[in-house]
């Protein structure tokens, strides 16, 4: 386990290991089937072989150079219930395109409609075939095949070269442990909520578990290092040094603003925690430390909800919710971003015009996306300070003298009395609705607030 | 005029002259009133006389030296209704303290009493005797004759040298135009409420508004120049390079934190404007930014208080006063920074509840301090977020997590949801007036909140 590094700055180790180990052992009889693994890894081979010689017959080998699997269910690194099975097919460089596509939509088709499954087209970067047949969620992905090094034509050509490098890896003497801790790791942030690199979730990818369990030589081992870890915190395997011949961390380009930095085996110039935002990477440290200090198997199950009920049990400030109408058909990783975007931009109005939040959040069901806050400021007097250029300025002071009627000095810059444009968070909302403010906020293409609907429970007890 | 520095940074200096000429002339019919400066020279030369004959009666000169008059009646710069009459009797260096004190004290008395006035003895420094006589103010005070440059032994005894130099500096051609000037600068920072260099007005002192108008040539370009000044303006009277043979500035010392320095050519350690508030300083800036403008005989009349009054004819916040009983004999100079003292340490807890007011002010009467504030946030519900540290300093967010019970992760801070204390204002100012923060509020010796009445309209409104 050369990966690890020396705990020379200890802050306190004094954990109780067999705890530890009890716990976690209780976790894996939840998360492990062997059997549900052996029948997809069986089911999983079936398919490629009629892929294959659905192409073999239709005579397109070559150009199709070979067929992968990829995926945590190719290396069973999947936590239980997860049927996912990831389908690869390997073009040689310099195939048109277009013939790639349409050999894998085709050939692909009548495979699952063999197979009595159903089939569509998804897009990503490209077209690939999404399927279910009985219990399995298939995507069949055509693909370049690529070596190391290689400059990538397309993000899944990068793939079949994860799972190679992960393969290989886990292919030593700790390789039970290994995926079971890689499986710990999973389970665990699900239960704390980080787990997953979409936008809406903004965690940690199946693939980076996989590397900071392989860099870190274990569950516990990287639970007890992260607590030493600050913001941009770098992890760099040693293997990439060999892979591209490297000597020290100076040859590695530098990737700013960004929690935790770990670079892609297969790209180093790509960070495999590019999603993780900054408050899950802090979840993540928080709960690891409580997790080592008072070992519960209660952090690996629904974790984040049993808080958040928690946590909000309790008297509440004035809550408010944006009720938007979400458009059909457009993702959760485009909806996210946009919600953020709405709220971040609500937020700076409502901070000009003094109203203060505890906190805020925002939620998408299939017809609607919900933007929420608990306001503990949401009235306020018909009074407002203009706080105008400090006196030494001369005309500046000067004109806004001009411009204001009550002015005076405080301390050393020109003020004036005015009136309050808001008086309740519910008229600034009702201007947000309106579309009165629409030069000021941000308005994203698919969550807009024209015409939405304002749920808050002071309005009634306040207006008029 | 040598003394006025080019202005080479011109902001716009299209002044309407005649217009600025035409209201200060009107100005100064109110404020000069020859008959009643007449009248009061030839009272002061009998006191003085009276008092000579006197000491030498009892065979008191030497040690005293001479009986001069000080003070802005003794250069005529004084405004219109001022009868204050200041006599410095000189002693020889080396006299006994308390010889020189008994000797005024006594004949002092004397010479009043035969004069057919009333007087008493006032303690600064050291003892002095206050008389009234008819209409005058008088206050005969003790000394040294010191030679400039000389070690003062007692304030007071810069006195007589401040006076021997203004003297000297206003016997120049431009006599009656320097003293007409400085009548106006301080009629227009009394208009403006702040001329006084007492620590309740922490405005210009009397002797600073002759030494600008000595420096600058006069009021108005005294009023232009200020236009360029900015917080920490030094000023230096060429005299004073020559009375200290001194060449450059960096031979001063250094008088931080002042927003202006105008170094006493009586004692270049001393600031002469170092009761001047940083607000005032800019208030003045302000001020004569407006009035070179818009010239008016406005600003020279209760103008702060015309401001006051236009700017709170308005909707208001909610206003709070805390009422305390004001202890007999305690002067204004030491219950204005006691008050302004509490007032700051009360703010500090104000703003660490998430109240916040707009505005806050103190006033003393005969019996009572006021202490009042014009809140805009007097009211919370039952919730507040406590922040702790960041997760990354291990063991301090764990202790935190074992102390709160509804943790979460905000940003990179562990916090937590806990019941508020105060809810409404009042609360807190009922524990301050019933002493229970007394170890985190300061207490000053003569104004303490303990037993204070709390005035305040939203109690009824919203209690119970």
């Amino acid at each position: 386990m050369s990966n690890i590094r020396k705990l020379d700055n200890v802050i306190n180790n004094n954990y109780n290991d067999n705890k530890l180990n009890t716990v976690l052992n209780e976790v894996l009889q939840d998360i492990i089937d062997y059997k549900d693994g052996q029948e997809l890894n069986g089911f999983s081979k079936k398919l490629i072989n009629e892929l294959f010689g659905q192409l073999k017959k239709r005579n397109f080998i070559p150009p199709v150079i070979d067929i992968i699997q990829v995926g945590s269910t190719a290396r069973n690194t999947h936590l239980k219930n997860d049927y996912d099975i990831d389908i690869f097919v390997r073009f040689e460089k310099g195939t048109d395109k277009e013939l790639l596509k349409n050999i894998v939509l085709e050939c692909g088709k009548t495979v699952i409609q063999k197979l009595g499954g159903k089939c569509w087209v998804e897009y990503a970067e490209h077209p690939y075939l999404s399927a279910k047949v009985d219990k399995y969620d298939i995507d069949i992905v055509p693909c370049y095949k690529l070596e190391w090094g290689d400059k990538i034509i397309s993000a899944v050509d990068r793939t079949p070269l994860h799972n190679e490098f992960l393969i290989n890896k886990l292919k030593t003497k700790y390789n039970i442990e290994l995926i079971q801790d890689i499986k710990l790791l999973k389970k665990f942030l699900k239960g704390i909520g980080v787990y997953g690199s979409d936008l809406k979730t903004k965690g940690f990818s199946g693939y980076l578990c996989e590397l900071l369990i392989i860099y870190y030589g274990g569950f516990i081992n990287l639970l007890k290092e992260s607590q030493y870890w600050k913001l941009g915190q770098k992890i760099i395997l040693p293997d990439i040094y060999k892979l591209y011949n490297l000597k020290d961390d100076y040859e590695f380009i530098d990737i700013p603003n960004q929690p935790l930095i770990v670079y892609d085996p297969t790209d180093i110039n790509r960070n495999v925690a590019a999603a993780l935002g900054n408050e899950n990477f802090c979840k993540f440290l928080y709960y690891s430390n409580l997790f080592l200090k008072n070992p519960s198997k209660d952090y690996f199950y629904d974790y984040d909800a049993k808080v958040a009920k928690n946590i909000n049990n309790r008297d509440m400030g004035e809550l408010l919710t944006l009720v938007i109408n979400r458009p059909k058909n457009i993702v959760e990783d485009v909806i996210y971003p946009q919600m953020e975007k709405l709220q971040n931009s609500i937020n700076v109005i409502l901070k000009e015009h003094d109203f203060k939040y505890i906190r805020y959040g925002n939620y998408a069901d299939e017809n609607y996306c919900y933007l929420s806050w608990e306001f503990t400021v949401y009235m306020l007097p018909n009074v407002h300070v203009k706080v105008g250029p400090p006196v030494y300025y001369g005309n500046r002071a000067y004109q806004f003298a001009e411009k204001y009627d009550k002015c005076f000095i405080d301390g050393c810059n020109v003020c004036a009395f005015v009136e309050r444009k808001y008086k309740t968070v519910y008229e600034l909302f009702e201007d947000i609705t309106s579309n009165k403010l629409n030069n000021k906020i941000a308005t994203p293409k698919y969550v807009v607030p024209e015409n939405a609907k304002i749920l808050n429970i002071f309005k009634e007890k306040y207006e008029n």
